[in-house]
């Protein structure tokens, strides 16, 4: 379904965003696209193309050109702002973020952050889940008492080194 | 395996718990047991079994009874603590957290916050993840070029009431 | 009544929302209508549509179309902009407030917060009072000695889980 | 119901307490009361009578001495702390709270704050919802989908002065 | 005396106020008038006309009748922009204020602060001095070893509801 | 009127003051004395007395005497704490207040700071109201309307130098 | 020396200047003189001058007049924007700053503050150092191992009133 | 003139301070002392004594021997707290200072800021002037209008290496 | 190899960026050239070329002649905004930086920092590293478990002087 | 050489430490070691050992034997404190550091965080280096000029994951 769409490009979290970026929400918007539907054209899952949308991560050229070809942008515009040399400058903006969804995120490092650490030394020992080498998932799980959201991070464990 | 244990009550995160955090610690490590070994005989899971360590959750009067039991520690000492007048304070200490542990969840939020959002509100439409209604575990995932964390929120959507 | 209407769109916090939330203030102020009339003219209260206004809940396409109607605004404006691919980026600006009005709410969480937490301890056990599945209501209660601002909050007791 | 109760302190919200205020919880919890046991013994409500256990409020010396007798505490022991030289210093503790039952009731200013302004203004003129001359309660609504909480401000309006 | 005056908008404290807040800084510059003359002119005193031009009160639509005469501007230019669907959002800017005039003030509160608390309490009871209700007067008092400020707020007693 | 009287040292404010301030506080509060009465034993005004009590102003030698006998506390008590060698660190806590009392001076700031600067230039020229060579008044004004308080400030023009 | 220059309006510290200032500093430029060459045609020190380009001064009618003659600006360029109605805004920017050589001052004060306090008390008694009536200035000292810096402040010692 | 002298070493700053400073402040009253006594005795300037007793400046073996002989305290006290293996952690407290002493200081940097800052490049080029290598003097110069503070840097110019 | 190259001018860290700056990085971006090669065409390290594009150091002019040669910019351009009159004024924007690279670094200090200025102090004394006179390198080290960065700091150590 | 010395263990950065810290450094005192002697004598690097004084790093079983026998404490006293229950809670203390030699680091990323930001990522790609595998070195490199402090950060670069 294509329609027309407006991205307030001067507004939060738009505002901080390379001006390609609301161009490509508002391509994704009038194509009536998902980001699953983007991410299966391109390769990839729909949490790392939604990252990109928001500048959070990097395309390879051939992700470019694939893309340019869903959104029916040209891969010239995409090329010389997101480019080879264009590197993310990754963030989110005031913290604590104030939006309800973010912040359940963010409450969930408060309440549990010391737990889930303890727990990985536990399992692991001295060191880190890595939010570089990490996967990240959102999925839907049917419920009867009302649906749920399975978040999952999925990231190497990377020991301290000593020396 | 036992031993003679103690835990800086007046470091971070230990001098913001109550006195009876400290004694739960020491006497796990006392008694030389796992997250894992505690949350089995109490019936529960580890994450949130570190969680009651870390006074941000609340026991039931018969899983104070069972970890009296397992601890070696008289009922008494946690009801009286931890009984039905006590209510958790949640929280975490300062923020952003300067332990890379903590900060790399953090940086999960500010790096993928939006990104999540943006799928959870594709899925789901307008509302959010609780973190009321939500379990955490802690998974190992054996891996040859380095064993994964696997970090997992399920957690109820609960969607913007209209009036 | 109708009447020129201007709407400083470059200060707070107007600056912050987007720039079709101008466009429904200027609209309104124009018609002479209050929100209640708004509201009743789209099925909805008062709160809840100014919250609208304020970026800070999401129309249905039906809603799009009754409040297009009321303020005589093209329903493909309201839709472009507030449409499906939209949602919103809740938050009020700097905090504290500073504005005397959004201060004294502040004040009420700062002054009877823990006696409001201990009250809902005691009422309701471990859990809290959602902010989601909420609906908030501003009444004026006429009293001889000046009248009353009433303000009521009806939101859904949410249990801890435990696991 | 009599039981042995400790309350921690040392930790928050209670360390930033006078020591009477441990004493006067350690006494409710002694006696197995609910707040609005002890608000009826004294002819007040639980909110307020909770607002005086975290040192929000000031008692009157009829009141310290109905204070005293539920609670089988000195009548002198309040008055020497809590007595006529005695004001309270009025605050929470660090904000944004990060207890999530107090972050929901910060949240409610952070979402609606601006749409309860806009109605008070259209309903009242220039002016505010007094946060002195206010009523705070907490009521239970049973609702088959869940009981609700309802959290009501009843405040004189004031309007602005001008000179 | 009438003069060319251009107010720095783009600068503090002129960026955050409505842009018509420039032009009447401008006219009243052009007219070569102090805010006490134009504050005789609609029937108020300086300080609270100064703080209408600073965004921080609200004109009644007499006021604004008189102070586009006084000030040679169009009526409907102050009343679409600061008319009846406008309501002051009241602050300063960044806390502490840098500017040497307004820390000085600031600096009142931090070293007189819980000394004019302590007296209002002995002097009113457990309450507050209206900020609402409140007047305050800038008076110049000659001194032969350096004329003085006098700075006075004459604010109504509110004192603590119970209930 | 004389009576035991204790005041919470380890809260705030108390806890940030020297402990001499604590035993002023409780000799006051035994003698059943106001801060007016004080004073006028010393031979100053109630504010500056008040603010010495907060270790916000400094004794002279001969008003430390004065103060111990009107106190009946050892001379020496006060002389080898609040003696030549000590001098005032002055300041309030946290700020912005959370204190009613005290954010209403706050946001007497906040909400007439630039009015009263602009009268102040208007009125003197560049240069600042003397928060050093200042006196502080809090007096009570009957009002059948309600009781007012009225705070003056009462400071040295200073003008800026230029060089 | 006369060349062409041209400063960056859109970055810090330029930003938060009435674009005046920028007039003022790429005059200068063009013009090829330094702020001591400047501040010598209006009879004034280079320091004082600075701060007149950076907002943080006031100039007389006549300094007005010599400085629009010195840097070959329309006299009522500056006078529309600096005259008489426009009084400075004092401030720096965020704090701490991050450039190394406004660090280094800021520095002073953390390092020095409590020593300089300390000597200034034992000289000059209860008071403080006039940064209103204070006289900056800042010389080179020629040093074999390396010229040196040398800055003073020369403010009038204010005891503070008691009253 | 000796005479007994209590510091309030649980308040601000001395809670900062190891316990040795507190030992020196209360032997310096004791001995009736002024720092630049104390300095004399060691060989040293007066502000840089001050910054030793609180805690910034680190003295070498002879000077301890020297300060231990004028307080009269026994050198292995002064020796095994602030000796060879001791090292100042310097700083002032939380930023910006509320001492109106200290604050003036935070506030010639706001103020004159950027105008040294321009000073110091247009007369040296692209550098700083070093707070390590820098001598601080306060020299009382008396003025018939008022004795008048003179603080004075004098810091070796360090020009920004190039590679 | 050249291509076409768009610097997002309007976000982070770009926007705070003097123009000249975003012309500098799209030339760059053009030319297909790394800092490596600009460097070598200018005789200086690709740090620090890299430090210039950020507005952190100053070029000389013949530096300025050899960068406008090697990026095919007019030397006008960069001598007109970069140079005699224009001098860095340093920093990164708001920290903590939440750009994971950046990140690392800072963790770098709050992990590692008392560790190393605790070798500092054992080799050398009480001092500092000089980030002035101090050079910065980042190496690749190639390693078969991974390539690693070397990343130097070779800064002069500065004594603290005495006086 | 041995000596007696005390640790400040109440104030900064010892308060923060758990208790056994304070014990290894007056042990280290005592003995005269250096850490280079202490690390030779449990096999690490100086810095590594420097981190674990501070709470940053955690010793294996065989190195807290080693760690005991070099600075003549007890095994257990060690073990007990920081054996396999105990798990570094990372940080510094509160940011920006105020002490000159850790500030210096933290503009080391102010100034070239971006610069180093710029390389890594033209010679690695997207990524990062990891401060978790990375080794810290802190070398003196005589200078005619002055002795350099060499900082090296060896660490692993870690490309982001896609998926």
């Amino acid at each position: 379904m294509s329609q027309t769409a407006s991205v307030p490009s001067s507004s939060k979290p738009y505002s901080d965003l390379p001006p390609i970026s609301v161009a490509l929400f508002e391509a994704k918007a009038r194509k009536g696209l998902t980001f699953d539907e983007v991410a299966k054209a391109i390769g990839r899952d729909e949490v790392w193309v939604a990252a990109v949308f928001y500048g959070q991560a990097k395309l390879a050229p051939e992700e470019i050109e694939a893309l340019a070809r869903v959104l029916d942008i040209p891969v010239v515009n995409i090329q010389s702002n997101l480019g080879t040399h264009w590197w993310p400058n990754r963030g989110l903006g005031p913290m604590p973020p104030t939006d309800p969804v973010l912040y359940r995120l963010y409450e969930g490092v408060l309440v549990y952050g010391h737990a889930i650490k303890a727990i990985i030394h536990e399992k692991f020992g001295d060191g880190i889940m890595s939010m570089i080498d990490c996967k990240v998932r959102v999925d839907k799980k049917p419920d009867p008492k009302g649906d749920r959201v399975v978040l999952t991070f999925d990231g190497k464990f990377l020991p301290y080194s000593k020396w």
